[in-house]
């Protein structure tokens, strides 16, 4: 049952066809080039058809950068202009007549590492996704938390200060200090990467810098383990990359913090998937729907 | 459809039969007076045989001050002695051969908020309990969430501050400061009562341990939010009571740190029931199980 995955980012639409034993058989990238609107549902339905000349493709899997609201079937995508309340179910419906699935982005980094990642096989699991942003996806019990509008996981807004401050007014307290560009402000760096990179060579800015980003991961994860008591932790997104050799410090920040039995049952890891994740989703979320529909049939 | 419904707590034993129409047709209180270990379940089973001496029963519901592990049917109620892992399910089953359902008090007290609370009818509804200590009952999506290994809602140990303190090492930050005990303590009072009798009267100590809690509150609201966007929080517990009155500026604080759009997507109450959530939530675990049965059986 070969599945189309497409992860549908800021500035490129990345595709892939996965056969069943869940490898990427073909992959294809196309950038957005400041694209708007129908103009980026045409390059996916069109990346889709380049795909499916490639192979026979089962079922659809698509990661979108925002809200999908399932019961429009429609995408909420803030970086993208025009995409308020984007039909892009009923789009790529009409390619193929083959089953299509959407989901968040943090949505199927979950479902992503659940099915061949580091969460393989778990039933309560999360994802914290580090990269411009800090978002989380969230499983519990086998089945994706979504909230009451679609807007569950938005745990770069976490509290985790006493005083608030007006910086925190666009990103959320936790985001504004330990995402990417949080970091490299705080090392007074022009990015993560460059702020990394100094405090392997000990610059004390930097050193600082990474220090705080930790205590707030370490807190994040406590909140979390102390709510939820999941059985693994994945960090991904591009600040984990470098910061992944960091998960010892911040499980040791966690265990002061958290609920003290269900920190003893969580496991950390940084993502298996690494920048792939959102695709290795979306396959998920294309084969789950297909299961679920030649289930009912049967 | 009457269902006998039990609320254990750390100094007594509450028992209450529901008919039909959710109304309390008859209760009864028994003093735990220091028993331990099978002499409380005697206790409870004794008060069961009580009920149903008043009333025809078709189902047993249980609220237990601690864990329940479902897959085995027993109880970790730390306040009980001898209660580490009692076998309560098993007990109960023997007295009439009727249905028995068990749930933890926090998820009893969503599930009695959501049958004829101020949750009313609703699928993503968190409990916030402030007494002695401080915990959550979760709804997502019609479901109980219970964790990985039923420690969920284990909200006492948010980290909502920025420096760790030893103080936090037996109950977590959370608890510590905004707790009954927390403000007592805080306010310079014996107990939570006082500190808000003295808040009354306009005392400058017990007014700044009232901030403060709120403070503490506002920010564990606004994580609940941004992490689960749900439709309704409910504040009970004995705290709920006297901080009733502080809703709107707990909401105040939480609009500042949490996600806007699901800030405004949600609504605070204080608790319908009161001192009875537990047993309300003992019938609703009760009811739902013996609807679960009856559905199955036709």
């Amino acid at each position: 049952m070969p599945i189309a995955a497409i992860d549908l980012g800021g500035t490129k639409v990345a595709g892939a066809v996965f056969n069943s034993a869940g490898e990427i058989a073909h992959r294809e990238v196309r950038p957005l080039q400041g694209a708007q609107g129908r103009d980026v549902g045409a390059l996916i339905s069109d990346l889709v058809r380049s795909l499916s000349s490639h192979s026979r493709i089962d079922a659809i899997g698509v990661a979108v950068p925002g809200i999908y609201h399932s019961e429009r079937g429609t995408v909420w995508a803030p970086n993208i202009p025009g995409w308020d309340d984007y039909p892009l179910l009923q789009e790529l419906r009409t390619i193929n007549r083959i089953p299509v699935a959407i989901e968040s982005d943090r949505t199927c980094y979950i479902l992503g590492e659940t099915w061949l990642g580091h969460a393989r096989g778990m039933s309560d699991a999360i994802f914290i996704a580090v990269g411009t942003g800090i978002g989380a996806g969230i499983m519990l019990a086998g089945r994706v938390l979504r909230g009451s509008q679609d807007a569950a996981g938005a745990i770069g807004w976490l509290a985790l200060s006493n005083e608030y401050r007006s910086e925190y007014d666009a990103c959320g307290d936790f985001e504004y200090h330990a995402s990417g560009p949080g970091i490299a402000r705080a090392a007074g760096c022009e990015n993560a990467e460059q702020a990394f990179a100094a405090y392997a060579e000990g610059d004390p800015t930097a050193t600082q810098a990474i220090k705080n980003a930790v205590s707030y991961w370490g807190r994040a994860v406590a909140n979390l383990v102390s709510v939820f008591n999941p059985q693994v932790i994945v960090f991904g997104g591009g600040v984990f990359g470098p910061a992944a050799a960091l998960l010892d410090d911040i499980y040791k920040e966690a265990l002061q913090w958290a609920q003290p039995i269900s920190i003893m049952q969580v496991k950390l890891f940084s993502s298996k998937l690494g920048p792939d994740a959102g695709l290795y989703g979306a396959g998920a979320v294309g084969l789950e729907n297909l299961n679920r529909k030649v289930a009912l049939q049967s």
